[in-house]
């Protein structure tokens, strides 16, 4: 049974990550000023396929596993708030609102981290990475915000 | 313990559900041809907002019960598709794909309502409106793409 978890929490992080390929970065984010630590683009898809996969392997452990019933709710919230920054930052390009979603984001799967570690350790573990990197990707996002100053996010088109 | 994992799950649910304040119809979609049977623009925000109680409640009951392994992977997959139809259907305005991701969102509440049922036959009981709601979105996704053949999506800007 622990299998048909990972499936089906794995087919969560790809729903969420489905944003990456709807909402590409494009020419916008490449004409924008970045920090000289900015990872190279090569690497996000790299690094979310690895996270999704310790993501759903963290989930499926502790689904199988007694008393997971805050660890659950906490996988549950990180998904949805993870799904919700690429339509805000490289959609509407709203870079302050997108750090907002990060902020709760990180605050969310700091929660879970040590929620499924209660449950099992491995499981606390696997979220370790993806803490790793969120944190990287709000330090990255709040530079891209004080490096471009005049960036106010696409106008409400109608 | 339940009324955390509510209040947990219910933030998941307005997590999702930010792309409908995010990614508003506007008069693009006010110009589209509709059916008749069309529900009212005040109808919306008022399901919604029910059906998340009622979607929180269910996983919450859930997570306090034992062998919720599987209904928990599939209220996390659903919650992950919930806030994806949005973005790509009044974000990209692209229907037909609008019409996919409401496809599996169907599949995979259908799927969270027998398995939840499975675990506690009231929380299974609280999804029924909410696969009722989603297949009214999915008819009317599907007739607006009908009525509107033109329509092909937002170009990609850049």
């Amino acid at each position: 049974m622990i299998w048909i978890c990972f499936a089906i929490f794995l087919g969560a992080c790809f729903g969420a990550g489905a944003t990456g390929g709807l909402f590409p970065p494009g020419v916008w984010y490449a004409r924008l000023q970045k920090p000289t630590w900015t990872p190279p683009n090569w690497l996000f898809p790299v690094a979310w396929t690895t996270l999704y996969i310790c993501m759903a392997a963290a989930g499926a452990r502790a689904a199988v596993s007694e008393g997971n019933g805050i660890a659950m709710a906490l996988w549950s919230l990180q998904i949805a708030l993870n799904g919700l920054w690429t339509p805000v930052f490289f959609g509407l390009r709203r870079m302050k609102l997108g750090l907002l979603v990060l902020s709760l984001l990180w605050l969310s799967v700091a929660a879970a981290l040590v929620s499924l570690w209660q449950v099992d350790w491995i499981a606390g573990l696997l979220f370790v990475p993806y803490l790793a990197w969120v944190t990287v990707a709000g330090a990255l996002n709040l530079s891209v915000i004080r490096l471009n100053p005049g960036e106010t996010g696409r106008a409400q088109e109608n």
